[in-house]
C-alpha cells in the first residue's frame, strides 16, 4: 500500500467544484489521509447535500465542519473543533480553495465588489493560515528536525488562478478583464510569498496553485477541464511538492507561472 | 524655454511628503503644466498648511482639491471642479500618490487592517482612474490620432513600491513583513497592468512607479533617500516615459522592477 499522502487535510470552500472532488479523490485515494476537514459554509443547507452525502459514507475520515472563510468567529470555532478532533496532534495540509469571482469589467466595478472579492480571496486565505499557525506548527515539529518540507510534514496550498499573473495580464486581459478578481488573486500570490518567508523557520511550506481553467460554476461549461481531471492533477503537484517550490505559483501539471 | 511637461495634472495625497514634494517640483519646474490639481483629503485642517501656502504662491497654476480616495463622493465632485476648471480640455496626468502603510506583520494583521489598507492603496486608483477616465480620454483624443502614448499626452502614474514586488519578496520580508502593506501594493501592479491594457485603445499609458525609501512619515528618517532626490527621479521618470513603458513597474531611477 502507498504510504499515507499526509495524515490530516482541511479543504476551504468544499460543497462543490474544485473542493468536493478534492474531497472526493483525497478519500478515495489509496494514500488516503486519515482525516479530512470539509470546510463548507453551509453544512445544512441545500448546496452541501452532496458533500453530507459523501461525508456520511466515509464517517470515519471525513468531518463536515462549519466554515465561512470571511467569518473570524466561524474560523476560530472550526480551529477549535479540528484541535480537537485531531487529539493532540498537528494538522497536516490546509487548502485554501474557497474562492469568488464576479462579472469584472471597470464599468461593473466599484468599491464594494474589489472588497468582497479581496475579502473572500484574500483576507479569508490569510486568516485561516494565521489562525491554524499552531495547529500546522504542531504537525512540522512531529517530523524529526531536519526534515525537508513538504505536504505531508506541514503545507498551505493556496488556490490561484492563471489569471493573477501579471507577466500574463497582456495576453489574456481583452478575453476576461475581471479586475476584482484579477486584483485579488494578485494580492493573494503575495501573501503566498509573505507566508512562505514567515513560516519558513517552522517548517511550513506555503505555495500557490493554479487548478486550471475548470468545468464548475465559476469555470462554467466551456472550460476546457473537467474536474476530475484537474483535481487529479492538483493531487500529483501537492503530494511532489518540495522545499523549493515554497513561495511559487505551479499549474495543475506542475509548470511554473511567472508573478 | 522647454516644452511644457504636459499642460495639466492631478496628483493624489498631495498636503505632505512625496505628494507635496511633486506639485512643488512641479510648479517650480521650468517646463511647469499650466495646470496642477492638489489632491487633499482636508484642505482646511492643519496638515494642509504648507500646501495651502504654495498654492496661495502660484494661485494661477494650483488649485487645491479635496479630495478623499476612498470616498466615491469626493471623487465625484473632484472631478467636476477639474472637468470645470479645464474648460473644455482633457486632463494630462494623473500621480495615484495617496497611500497608508500600517505596523503589519501577521499578528498585528486582521481583516480590518487588510481590507483598509487595500481600499485606501488599491480601490482609490481604480476610483480615481474610472471617474476620471473621460478626462483622460479627452487628453489623449486632443493628440493627432497616430501620437504614441507619453505622460504629456495621457497618463496615470500609480505610485507602487519595492515592496510590491512578489519576485523581491524573499529578499526583503524579514527586514519589512508588513502583509497589508506588500498585498494591496501588489494588487495596485496588477490594477496597473489592467488599466494599462484597458486604456491602450484611447491612448493613454499607465505604469507603476517606486519612488525608492524616502524620509517622509511614511518612510521615516532613516531612509536613505531626501523626498527632494526621489522626486526629482521620479519627474525624469514620469516625462520620459514611452509606449513601452506602460503596464511595467519602474523606479525612480528608470530602472525596471519585476512583479
Ligand atoms: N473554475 C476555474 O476555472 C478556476 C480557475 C482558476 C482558479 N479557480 C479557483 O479555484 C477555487 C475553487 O473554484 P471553483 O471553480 O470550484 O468555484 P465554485 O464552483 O464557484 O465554488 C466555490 C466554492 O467556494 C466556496 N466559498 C465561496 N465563498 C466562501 C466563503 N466566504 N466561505 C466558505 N466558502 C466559500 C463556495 O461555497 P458556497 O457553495 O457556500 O458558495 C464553493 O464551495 C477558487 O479559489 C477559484 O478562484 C477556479
Ligand atoms: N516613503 C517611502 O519610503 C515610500 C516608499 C515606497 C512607496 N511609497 C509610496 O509613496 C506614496 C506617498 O508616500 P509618502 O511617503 O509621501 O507617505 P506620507 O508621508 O505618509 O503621505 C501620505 C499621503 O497620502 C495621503 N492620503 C492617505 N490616505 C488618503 C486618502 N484616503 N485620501 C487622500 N489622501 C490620502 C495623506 O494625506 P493625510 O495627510 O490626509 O493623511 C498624505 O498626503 C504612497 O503611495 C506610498 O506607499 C513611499
Amino acid at each position: 500500500m502507498a504510504s499515507r499522502m499526509c495524515d490530516s487535510v482541511l479543504v476551504t470552500g468544499s460543497n462543490r467544484g474544485i473542493g468536493l472532488e478534492l474531497v472526493r479523490q483525497l478519500v478515495d485515494s489509496p494514500s488516503s489521509p486519515l482525516q479530512i476537514f470539509a470546510g463548507c459554509r453551509d453544512p445544512n443547507g441545500p448546496r452541501a447535500q452532496e458533500l453530507q452525502e459523501l461525508a456520511q459514507k466515509h464517517q470515519d475520515v471525513i468531518t463536515v465542519v462549519q466554515l465561512d472563510t470571511t467569518s473570524l468567529a466561524s474560523i476560530a470555532d472550526a480551529s477549535k473543533l479540528v484541535e480537537a478532533k485531531l487529539n493532540g496532534r498537528g494538522l497536516n495540509l490546509i487548502i485554501n480553495n474557497a474562492g469568488v469571482n464576479i462579472p469584472g469589467s471597470l464599468a461593473e466595478t466599484g468599491k464594494r465588489e474589489m472588497v468582497d472579492v479581496f475579502t473572500t480571496n484574500v483576507v479569508g486565505p490569510m486568516l485561516i493560515a494565521k489562525n491554524f499557525h499552531p495547529l500546522l506548527c504542531k504537525a512540522a515539529a512531529q517530523f524529526p528536525h531536519q526534515t525537508s518540507m513538504s505536504s505531508s510534514r506541514s503545507a498551505v496550498v493556496n488556490v490561484s488562478t492563471l489569471l493573477s499573473s501579471i507577466t500574463r495580464c497582456p495576453e489574456n486581459f481583452s478575453i476576461s478583464p475581471m479586475y476584482p478578481y484579477r486584483v485579488s488573486k494578485a494580492a493573494l500570490n503575495m501573501l503566498t510569498c509573505c507566508l512562505a518567508e514567515d513560516f519558513k523557520k517552522d517548517g511550513i511550506l506555503v505555495m500557490s496553485l493554479h487548478p486550471g481553467w475548470v468545468q464548475t460554476e465559476m469555470g462554467g461549461p466551456q472550460a476546457p477541464l473537467a474536474t476530475a481531471e484537474s483535481v487529479s492533477g492538483m493531487m500529483k503537484v501537492i503530494t511532489s511538492l518540495t522545499e523549493k517550490d515554497s513561495g511559487t505559483l505551479l499549474d495543475w501539471e506542475g509548470k511554473n507561472i511567472p508573478w
